[in-house]
């Protein structure tokens, strides 16, 4: 009934300008059955349309990923639609910078929550459907923070470490059933409204050059996705050009 | 009234024969008055009295060290017996191995409270008690997984990235207040009847020369503390002359 | 004259079936003048002839690039030639496993001036004709033994060591400047009669999908040359998905 | 007839102030016999007589290092001497900072060789006299650009991280026959005239809290070499506490 179609399942998706929904496009653009999951309803709804304008096959998943319930409903509610499940990427990326002694027990969990735990509930499940096809992509999104722990960005640096170990145990314990799972060092503020928004100064210092463009993190996921078993990545870096290192 | 004594913190001590309680009799032979935290009153109770039997000055206090309010009271009662904070090692190393799609959402999130969330706890609250001195060390125990990420070890691999990034950042963000903090990486299984009870054919297999001694270890803790602040350690490795790595 | 045809140039090619050989191959479906550059011109020819066959457009330069003239001549005859220099790969990774008391001194000078060295006086060299056009793309292929140094690849895991941070150090001094500098760590036995004359019983083990396959390198290589500048990898790895890691 | 006096060689010895005579004096005070290996006669009569005068066993031998000859002899001198060997630490740190463009090929190789080159002699030459004793401590001078490379500090950095694979390749080898090998990344200056000399803005910047002192890292050296085998390090960082990383 489905035809060939596959789908994939991009989870932090928000504004449209915004990194996660760049991944959703640039999926449906290579003809993926594509389910945005996110925590704002009018959001995902922009995205979906937008999506659907262009001719692609978008659908909109509410889904609090820290919360089990959810992530399991969303997959099942994937495979429900009878699409094999080709890639998943978790995007989600929450940080609120804040200097340790300032830093309450609740946001250090609820960073942990959203950046790692997530991501665990989310692989989890996605393998769990990939196993048995003995095929899958699973991407996770790392910062620069994955790498290198710095104040004020402890609980986020913490929560990211975190994920990039779950994301390397991960390929290590799928990649010989065939599933590649692949971590994102995105080193360097990604342009968007968020970053607008959140970091003015910085976008305005470092100009049109110095962000990275998610159209272009997007090109890379696919290429990574498009890998050949023989030769596959685990861990990549991406930053603008002039971004010091 | 309390002389010239100074106090250290060993949060993570059980059995006589583990590391928290080697720490703990180690910095109490360097005539610290030591406060041993854990979950079991009868094992820190042992330990007290082992000490106390030696000439030394120690304090049991059970405390999880996972709940916000319990290492909250656990520096007040150390600060209100009136010795300065010298030294706190956080020694909590849960680890239950498993295989990703056995691994419970409740496992995962229990191993990083643990290995990661009761770190940041105890060492905010140590921080604050620090700051004020402008002096203090840190310690936390770290493992291989700290570095490497592999199965059956994936949640506890991710709990303990997790810590490590955490103490990465507290050593920027207070070093330059005079507050010393490390990592260590403690590669290798530690000599004790933890090993020997969870993993005896490991202990057989490897033989005497192949653990790590809990009292090596504590020698080391010790000359990091003593490391004169113009050339101190982040971060170090600990592992037995046989261990392959 | 040369129309819009632009220049790569492969240092380390030898047999047909090895990396070297595939990189240029792939560099002249791709519509470039490929240069290849390696050791034995009877190897060269071989290749250079399999492109042409196919219709590709190749020139073989004989060149020892351990040799200092021999690099500057190679670059000179490739600017003389007219084409713009868009790609350079360094694909020399000489191997001589050997325990360290049997590491002569000049077994361990070679293999530093082969993988590293040549990898300098290349980069230079390539480099200074890549500035005036803002523009090229520098690729190192790297190992394992870039990363974790162990006997008996003492020597070699020391030169690849040195090999990175020189790749590491380019990057970050030519990308503010529009050169794409990148390190690929090839985490495994590559494909082809080196492997299977010098590790026969590695290959039979492995088995077919436990070999990096050339032509998928190949590919990882063109598409890190097709990042937009906005999103730039420095280090990648690659292994096949069975590979442990 | 020598009694029970052990031998320590320092191999990098020049100035008084420098990091190489504070560990030839502190070796002296723990009662070896030290051999103080350096390119100017002058530097290491100076030390020789400084370390005589506190009562200290000292004897200069001048060395190039980079010269398999010259460290073969100077081993053998050693070893004539009657004297067990106990710690041999190599502590070159040529640096000399150049924009890739403008850094000659002699340059890149010289620096190599008395970073690197050097080092892999004096580890094997020790090595060979550690064996049969199955002991011995061998200690490498890092550098914070042996972990991370750099402009201007590209053939320094490559040359620093070309020795830190060769120790950790040789720990790794050595480690089980009973041979301790480290690697001591210093991120820092470290004071005394070379630093007033060639980076006196740097030093007046950072002020007297900001420069590693060489007593203290001969202070951890002497605590590393007298670790336990059950916990021996690898790798170790010393800053000073202000100093940002």
């Amino acid at each position: 009934m489905m035809g060939e179609r596959r789908a994939a399942v991009v989870v932090g998706v928000g504004a449209s300008s915004g990194l996660g929904a760049a991944l959703a496009r640039r999926f449906a653009q290579e003809g993926l059955q594509v389910f945005i999951a996110g925590l704002t309803k009018e959001k995902l709804a922009a995205v979906e349309k937008e999506i659907r304008s262009a001719g692609g096959h978008a659908e909109a998943i509410v889904t609090d990923a820290t919360v089990e319930k959810e992530v399991i409903d969303l997959f099942y509610k994937v495979a429900s639609a009878g699409f094999p499940l080709e890639i998943v990427a978790y995007n989600v990326g929450a940080n609120v910078p804040a200097p340790l002694l300032e830093t309450s027990t609740e946001l250090f969990q609820t960073l942990w929550q959203q950046n790692c735990l997530g991501g665990f509930l989310v692989g989890r499940e996605a393998i769990k459907h990939m196993v048995p096809q003995k095929q899958g992509t699973l991407l996770f999104t790392g910062a620069t923070a994955s790498l290198r722990a710095r104040p004020p960005f402890t609980a986020f640096a913490s929560a990211k470490a975190s994920l990039r170990a779950l994301a390397q145990s991960m390929a290590r314990e799928f990649g010989p059933q065939g599933i590649h799972v692949i971590h994102v060092v995105i080193d360097g503020a990604i342009e968007g409204e968020q970053a607008k928004t959140r970091f003015p100064e910085l976008v305005q210092q470092k100009g049109e050059a110095g962000l990275v463009k998610p159209e272009a993190i997007a090109d890379t996921y696919w290429a990574l996705h498009c890998q050949h078993p023989s030769a596959w990545t685990h861990e990549i870096d991406l930053r603008p050009f002039k971004e010091p290192f």
